[in-house]
């Protein structure tokens, strides 16, 4: 079987994105053929602008087209309270819960010697500058409950110990909704671990 | 939550593209903005290639950047033989199974008198002329085995009778690797009344 040949090639395009596979990127690409042409068009300039205009935060490494991004400038936000995350992904999750109001470190990556990275292969240093040169009270390290995020934890915390500020890790335990009885072993583990006096 | 704005205006038209939801969508963004500059112009291009230089086959309505389309012009396929389907996706999936050598009539929708798609929407009066035109010697309906396809089926079936040609129907039954045990009570009888004398 052969795609007509411009359909091929935005096919292999659509397929290189993350969680597209082949019949999905079929079926992406037959849709796009669809569209109208100034749709497509518009889709075409909106890749690029986002491409084009959008880079890295010099202060908190949040991807955003503007510099420092919409977080650090904006007035209203807290910016003694830092919360770590790994990837601007994990904080448009974070600002979605409309309830944090201090400002944000994204470390763009986790320690994970298994993919060989490294602590100064991800914005560490730049947090302790940050802790360093401004008035910080508290750190939140808001990492994956993964190996790789509790390594990173681990090694921030003790970094951070010495600044003599409050440092404080978001609780793992049971997701809201969900059934004791279906719980995994080391999430029910963590939830007794991180058990709160009423 | 707001995303800088060139990010947003990405996402949502991710968001457009059927089977993404606003996770794939945020997702495909992002990973956008990571890539190369070089790989989301070359993307962006994808695009408007994809959508300018496709069009519809005269022929068969094949999607096609030639006309007629690659299948219609290729001297080693059976012009006698039309498989009829309703989408070119459809079309697709029988290609793959690289046995079929006939040529194709690609309808571009079913009959569904609830989304107002009637007999004339569709490309049957293009198949009937075809098949006044030429000399076919068999027509093969590859229909989807739902209510639009059924009454498709027997609506082609009618109006192709009179040619004295032989008109099959792809078998509807088990898939390969299936177990009869969860088959449907619709698929059971279909297979059934499809039973082949061995």
């Amino acid at each position: 079987m052969e795609y007509t040949k411009p359909l091929a090639k935005l096919i292999e395009y659509f397929q290189k994105l993350p969680s597209i596979g082949p019949k999905t990127a079929q079926r992406l690409a037959l849709h796009v053929v669809k569209m109208s042409e100034n749709e497509v068009k518009n889709f075409a300039q909106a890749l690029i602008e986002a491409k084009t205009t959008i880079s890295y935060c010099d202060v908190c490494f949040n991807m955003s087209s503007t510099n420092p991004c919409e977080i650090c400038s904006n007035s209203s936000r807290n910016k003694n309270i830092i919360c770590v995350v790994a990837e601007t992904k994990d904080l448009i999750a974070i600002e979605k819960t409309n309830e944090y109001f201090g400002v944000y470190h994204v470390l763009q990556g986790l320690i994970s010697p298994i993919d060989g990275i490294g602590p100064d292969d991800i914005r560490i240093k730049e947090l302790l500058f940050r802790v360093n040169q401004n008035n910080v009270s508290e750190i939140i390290l808001a990492l994956n409950p993964s190996v790789e995020g509790e390594a990173t934890s681990l090694y921030l915390t003790k970094l951070l110990k010495p600044f003599n500020i409050k440092i404080s890790r978001i609780a793992f335990g049971l997701p809201m909704g969900s059934e004791l009885e279906y719980a995994d072993e080391m999430t029910l583990l963590k939830a007794l671990e991180g058990r709160i006096e009423l």
